[in-house]
């Protein structure tokens, strides 16, 4: 055991000693430093999701004379980037959830207290080299064992209504993206773990003499989350047992009506991260990112009611859009703004291009 | 002062002590772990220089019958990766080098003997907050007084023989991208300081019935750095007081004869980064990335006697050279690998897919 968290403490440490979280927070402060270096630049935000295509397209249109060029002023793209990555000064009041001896997640300390009376399940402990952490009783060896002894917890903690919203979905438990699931979860217990959380989201554009179009579309406002936002084509989270690219399909079909053939053609183009810390909840996101050039002709249909409506928009308008406005439910904004820069919108030229390229992938990117 | 280095401390902790470079050598020990994980997959690596396009064909036709898909064996890409990111564990030997507050660079503490003599230029100092430094004299108070007083240093360990190979360039010295520059130095001695190092490389290609090739160059073996070697269509280190896009659109006219009207339709796709450690030189650089789609017929045409020859190559064949060999310029395999993970060539459901893509900024990327 002893010898098991020695060969663990590079990723004991990596992940959350305080100061080897340092740097993300550092990424963060050099973002806002510059930020508000360049703030007598910023133009108003607008927070509102009550809003219209045509308070799109009025905020859109300014400064797309330049279709192929956002403005130089990175500053509005930075404060989106930090909308998804709260919390950061409050890492401190969270401890590692340990399975095996890797860590699979965070769990704040305030939470931890609703734990610590099912002592049969959860155990406290503590190591030279992390601290204080939290794991699943040894005696629950198997993975189904701990599946089985932490539902029961999750239920009961569900009906007090201290983690609201139970779907009677698992969600896979596992320290990085490649790794083997430890014991799975149901899914809205999941940010009160801090676990890994993955997603699919895709660019789907369009070019039409030698302009390039974004399909955007606005959610639903009967939908429970970001109701009436502005969103991808297609996105969505990543079930279990699905692969990206299989996932990306199914979802082109439900949300957009794109057919398997052109599906296929969407071509992954790497990843964003992020770390937002609301409360009790700690959401560690990697977003896998797709841009899929679709037909000219094409019209997207969404099949699942989730989304209002879409528009065929010039790219430079987005990029005004995610500047000037919060009308994009907030980690598109960050998938749109890496395809901005892969498609060259955002130039080497601009003042803190690198930092916003870097902080692109704030979060633990495994 | 005090206050000064207070405000300055994220900088210092960031960028040097050792819990905060944990990161990126944990970063590295990941890959590192990841390929030997997969090592009973990998081939022998070729590290001959004196290899001819024979060579390179044998080797990239195999697995070329999937063309739009690297191998899912992502091994050799990461052992490309750690060749230009040596020397992490020797991090301890070096001591920052601070100008006006701000670390600027890395010296070895072997090295930092020779500059002790010349304590009228070069002072050394211990902060509680970073330890040891050195920084040049407050005496000089203006960077072209540094700039002077520096010079006569590196004059006399030039003349030495500790620093070889003096160019009679200057080099900025800068804690980031966009800051302005502290002093100037000689560029040979540049690595002996740590000094952030900037570049410009271009993934020159053609797409010809769906299907994508890169125009690659090799060497001459003439030349007095990686004689032989492959290289980019177009690459270079960014001269002070010039753009990224300006430099670009100047190396594609003297490294491929690219006329301006094509060289402006590059597209900057973001930057690589990487921190490499040899003896008493320290290399940070950034590599900022541009793709160029160039027409069916284009043909490069080397205007400086520095490339022997070009080809046009399908890039699943240039994928699998990186990967099986080291035939190309270190950096250059690093630049292409993002080319391959932004074409959809590396996909998500390879193992590893998010450790490969996280190393790829494994430098200070500002």
């Amino acid at each position: 055991m002893a010898y098991g968290f020695c060969s663990l403490r590079p990723t004991l440490t990596s992940l959350f000693s305080s100061h080897a979280l340092a740097p993300t927070l550092q990424w963060r402060s050099s973002s806002l430093r510059i930020s508000r270096a360049l703030s007598a630049a910023t133009v108003p935000i607008s927070s509102s999701s009550s809003f219209t295509w045509d308070d799109f397209f009025e905020i859109g249109r300014k400064e797309s004379a330049s279709p192929q060029s956002a403005s130089s002023d990175l500053t509005g793209f930075l404060e989106k980037i930090d909308r998804c990555n709260r919390g950061s000064e409050k890492l401190a009041e969270f401890i590692p959830f340990v399975i095996e001896e890797q860590i699979v997640g965070y769990i704040h300390k305030g939470f931890t207290e609703y734990l610590r009376e099912f002592h049969d399940v959860f155990t406290f402990t503590q190591n030279g080299c992390v601290g204080d952490y939290v794991t699943v009783n040894l005696m629950f060896e198997k993975p189904e064992d701990r599946t089985g002894a932490v539902a029961d917890v999750i239920k009961i903690l569900g009906d007090k209504g201290i983690i609201p919203g139970i779907r009677n979905e698992l969600y896979p438990v596992k320290p990085s993206f490649h790794s083997s699931a430890l014991f799975s979860l149901e899914r809205a217990a999941a940010p009160y773990f801090g676990l890994k959380g993955y997603g699919v989201h895709m660019n789907g554009y369009v070019e039409r003499d030698g302009q390039k179009f974004l399909w955007i579309g606005k959610r639903s406002l009967t939908k429970s989350t970001y109701p009436g936002m502005l969103d991808h084509l297609v996105a969505g989270g990543l079930p279990h047992g699905i692969s990206c690219g299989d996932n990306l399909v199914k979802e082109c079909d439900e949300e957009a009506g794109i057919s398997k053939v052109i599906a296929d053609r969407a071509i992954p183009v790497g990843a964003v991260s992020y770390m937002d810390i609301d409360q009790y909840c700690f959401k560690r996101d990697v977003l896998f990112c797709y841009d899929l050039k679709l037909p000219e002709d094409f019209v997207p249909k969404n099949q699942d009611g989730e989304v209002e409506s879409f528009k065929l928009i010039p790219v430079a308008q987005v990029a005004n859009v995610i500047r000037e406005t919060s009308f994009f439910k907030a980690n598109c904004s960050l998938v749109i703004i890496d395809f901005l820069f892969r498609h060259g919108f955002i130039r080497p030229e601009s003042s803190g291009y690198l930092d916003l390229f870097r902080s692109l992938r704030n979060g633990d990117c495994s």
